[in-house]
């Protein structure tokens, strides 16, 4: 993506003329397509696009923009957003003591690789302390009891809140959190969980997978909803095990594929090729 | 492996001295080990080993060498089995109307990919007759519903005891074997369910599949037992798909997986790769 | 893909409008857009586009929409190309002596996942006959030397021309074809090569990458040019392999991947997913 | 593995008796033998073993195990090797300027995830100090130019000599190593080459792919020897990339496999699992 690239997504219920609608205000607006894919799930009747253009003219104005195209997007009942070229979204990072998709997280957002601003790292235990300092970046620890929960669940929130986090990224947290919580963040929290979901959900995936003998274990990055390990799939990915590896083999296996989904499951939502609808993702890769 | 390699493969209670039994009477025995591998599984305190050897004499008495190797494993309670060279397993095939996997397997024992000798088809539709036929091999339809199925049943067995099947491959055969069948065919009936088990039993996997939004489809080997889909695993295999597959896409994008990993299952079965105990298998790959 | 669905396929130079000049006259005609990907490759300045639409009309009359289309089209400079649905390419396969792609072609065609319609099979042997001939098709036995090699293309150019063949698919077709041959069949002939191009070029790729003690072996389907083996690359597949694997090994673990990226070649090309723009094609996967 | 479990490697010339000369030793020495593997290659009849296993007696004394082995290991040219309970062999890394393999490397070793030890980190770029300061290891900032290189060479060999490095990892260490010094370190280094060797040797591998039009872009780990990036190969790995991935960003894709190739190669090293014999390894896999 070259450096002046902006990126037009969008969602509508299907009707003659979707693609159109974009198309030609992108055109008339003197912007260059560079890239573009659309979906009409015919299932729900509902229409996804994502384009990346290059606007010709170098005063281009993204208000202007996007107030001319908001009046065209109404007639279709388009929800729409522009991201302009470099945004970097504000995020904050969720662990309790394993390091190894933050560890992941830090090395790509320090060399550049993920558009995203870190501007927290939480935490119910202090172990990570030392690994986000290093990063340079503020550490939370919110310890919690079952008695403390709500208590500490306002704590995150407020984090969440002043530092204007637009995604949560739960990188092994390992407390579920309330229906209130994940209602707050819905759609904007990544949650990594280690299995194929909706194989092995809850705890201890792994040592379920041993228990039944299985020979691919896997990682599943997904939004996360009300429905404990139910939200909508962003990416998965697999690794084959053999007899020769006890439970704890299985945890070290898996370790490598967590981070990997993880990663591209942040990188596919800041790049803003992740749709929502329901319980469903629609993903437009590269 | 060299046409003139036997296949020597054991398991017994964990003990010292589990593999010295084994490859000090192969020494003794004048058989030239090409390849071995051997795990004993600590959880269980169970040991397993396979051994590819060649005698060194060419008038390797294979009678005289179990009777003898029999007396020696008795003491550690072993349990084994020898496999002369170019051994080839009579099998019948059981399937019902979808061909895939059959075409497949029937591709491979044709050109000698699989050291099988099948005996019979059988299935509870007349319609793979013509694809059983153009390869020379008797098919059996039986038809059943749920009041015949006993007698169906026993006409199924009444076919694999004739034909002295040593295997049997249920090559997406969509009935559910009783209880009393699927122990009879114990450790002997390879399935392949299109998941990746346990996510997905029963009917419909793909609609199912399709309903999580799952990123990754997949379908899995198994020995049949009493509990339905939750035989041991001998393989399994995974298909990326997206948000742009309806389940019917799911359905043919899987076929390739399941034709897979069933003659990955078969092949392993074969070369006496596959070892059962309790709900797990141990599996020493090439 | 719906029953009533087209395909519209279209490349020209980059220029602003390129989408637009598409999607306008799309919803101009009616035609309701499902699924669209559009790519502009900004080292060569060149746009491609691909276009699944339902035409609201029931009296869609393609010569009429092609003719308008031209027009504009012109503009652009832009080359295109309308499918109608359930359109089947003519195709041609030639074959040597090995069997597995043609018999993964023909369970393909035979079971209607490829939208093709085999006219006939060629081949320098006679041993596929029995194969071609159960599937009922006509099979062209055109033995070579280096003396007849002139006469035989031109045998093999007839039967071309006569059935009217879009498409050759060699499928394992031992032979170089000569310049002429080549660059008659630019474009519209795919070969699968037993190695991941470029690399081992030439013969007995497997024995090659035997040699070099490789991890992993490939198989690379691609348009012949008259560069052999040089030809764009429309797919890849890799399979682990071993010390263990010795070249013969290597050669039969190749089989499934070479079936397997060949299909796959030829079902994105003839669901109008590859466009060729000099030694690179561009492909929109679903 | 367990915490008390020891590991024996060999190799020597085929023979009969190979396998029962280790077995043998250890059911005499009392050791219980955990996991084993053998391999005998036909084609340069050579013969591999290893083999893990925990001594039935606490007192195991290694050292004259080793002695009384020594003899009969004699008798079959065998060259073997011990090694003890979390043995962790002493390492100096090389890098440049490219942190994503090193990054990973220490992270996996701060975690405990490699039985190594870092003894100094020497590059001839100042970049990656930080990175291993914060790690607490010696950084040894060499620079070379090409009139410098043979002093260069011998501060690099100092280093490793002193430090008591048994292995030398170059991880994107983007300098040719001269003749001598691959000599010196044959068979105790291993490079990461971002390519699937040998296709793309040479500078520059993945805008060579880039021109190629490849649909895969691998990496390949291999003990580096005299003949540049022809070293025996370890282990491979691949990722997908598609025409919309310009050279950067293959560049990007391909660090991941890149640290995970290396990764592997370490461990499998560091595990003794690998076997090297002339040009090519052997490798027992968990």
């Amino acid at each position: 993506m070259s450096a002046d690239t902006w990126i037009l997504t969008a969602q509508c219920p299907s009707r003659l003329g979707t693609v159109d609608v974009v198309t030609r205000f992108l055109k008339e607006s003197g912007c260059y397509i560079t890239e573009q894919q659309s979906f009409d799930d015919r299932l729900v009747d509902r229409f996804f696009i994502r384009t990346e253009f290059i606007p010709q003219d170098t005063d281009f104005d993204a208000e202007a923009f996007q107030a001319s195209f908001a009046a065209r997007a109404g007639e279709f009942e388009m929800v729409f957003e522009l991201t302009s070229p470099g945004a970097r979204i504000p995020v904050v990072i969720m662990v309790s003591k394993a390091d190894h998709c933050l560890n992941d997280l830090l090395y790509r957002y320090r060399t550049g690789q993920l558009s995203i601003e870190i501007r927290a790292v939480v935490s119910n235990h202090p172990d990570l302390e030392g690994l986000a300092t290093w990063h340079g970046l503020p550490y939370h620890h919110f310890p919690i009891t079952p008695e403390t929960k709500p208590e500490q669940e306002a704590q995150v929130a407020r984090v969440i809140e002043e530092t204007g986090a637009e995604l949560v990224i739960l990188a092994r947290y390992m407390q579920v959190l309330s229906s209130d919580m994940c209602e707050k963040l819905s759609g904007r929290a990544i949650n990594i969980h280690h299995s194929l979901l909706p194989g092995f959900k809850g705890a201890k995936p792994y040592h379920q997978a041993y228990e039944k003998g299985v020979k691919l274990v896997g990682a599943t990055a997904h939004y996360i909803n009300d429905d404990l390990d139910e939200g909508p799939i962003i990416t998965q990915a697999v690794e084959a095990v053999s007899h020769a590896d006890y439970p704890e083999d299985l945890v070290a296996k898996g370790r490598d594929i967590e981070c990997l989904a993880l990663a591209k499951a942040v990188a596919l939502h800041v790049e803003r090729r992740v749709f929502l609808h329901a319980r469903r993702t629609v993903i437009f890769e590269r």
